[in-house]
């Protein structure tokens, strides 16, 4: 199963760490994280999606509640949440296939940035399958490079 | 003076608590964080943007590139590349300012994803400014909350 993390978390220097430190030293695995600033300055948020069985997610947010540092964990269930990552990925084109390049990104919803007379750098926010469906489907036309931001989720109600 | 490092990484357990531990404990502070799947699913990339002077922002590049874990660092120029973050905001409304708000989201290219009687969540992703600006904008409805992703970025070429 999916565990989704929101956690407010103090920030400051090492918290981070101390964060990353726990996942490592207990063996969670990290699927994604992100982590941003919040409407006040001493505090970060932080959003994080891990996989294990059932067991493992509620050690997680055990885990996570007994750090110093963290000021809130609240668990969200897929079902109940918005979830978007967004992407920059730099695809290779060529005279030939551009048409269909930009016909594909206008079909996902993605947003060519900048076009060089080789390459395009392509954005694109959506659900976290999405960016996978399209790294698959840009694939053939040659990945110069991807970034991607990790899963940020906000319940829906 | 900003810092803003692409860097690609193993991707395994305790190279992000290594890289995080590396700022925590020379005190270079970390402004944002992304961390993300790459095309190659043994390679994560991270952009993390830090401010400093000169001898500062030198230094994080030395000391990351000597971790062993971290396959290339690159230093992206402000001027020279694509930078963007995306946020995921609830706000609150009241029927007498919701199409205030709602011309707002449209001036700002900020989306409205779910509307609930009391409150909407907006997603935006623009530069990190902009971002700021909305946020400073929509302050008076009442935030209840904000996810940030933390900024990625990429060059132009």
């Amino acid at each position: 199963m999916k565990g989704i993390f929101s956690v407010l978390v103090e920030n400051k220097d090492g918290v981070l760490s101390g964060i990353s430190g726990l996942f490592a030293r207990r063996g969670f695995n990290i699927d994604s994280l992100a982590v941003g600033e919040t409407e006040r300055k001493d505090v970060s948020s932080m959003t994080i999606v891990s996989t294990g069985d059932q067991r493992t997610v509620d050690q997680i947010e055990k885990h996570l509640n007994k750090k110093i540092d963290v000021i809130k964990v609240r668990r969200l269930e897929e079902t109940k949440c918005v979830m978007l990552e967004m992407m920059l990925i730099k695809v290779n084109y060529s005279v030939t296939n551009r048409a269909s390049l930009v016909e594909l990104c206008s079909v996902m919803g993605a947003k060519i940035l900048r076009v060089s007379p080789k390459s395009m750098v392509i954005e694109l926010h959506a659900a976290p399958e999405v960016i996978l469906d399209f790294i698959e489907l840009v694939r053939s036309y040659g990945i110069l490079e991807i970034q991607r931001t990790g899963v940020i989720a906000m319940s829906r109600d």
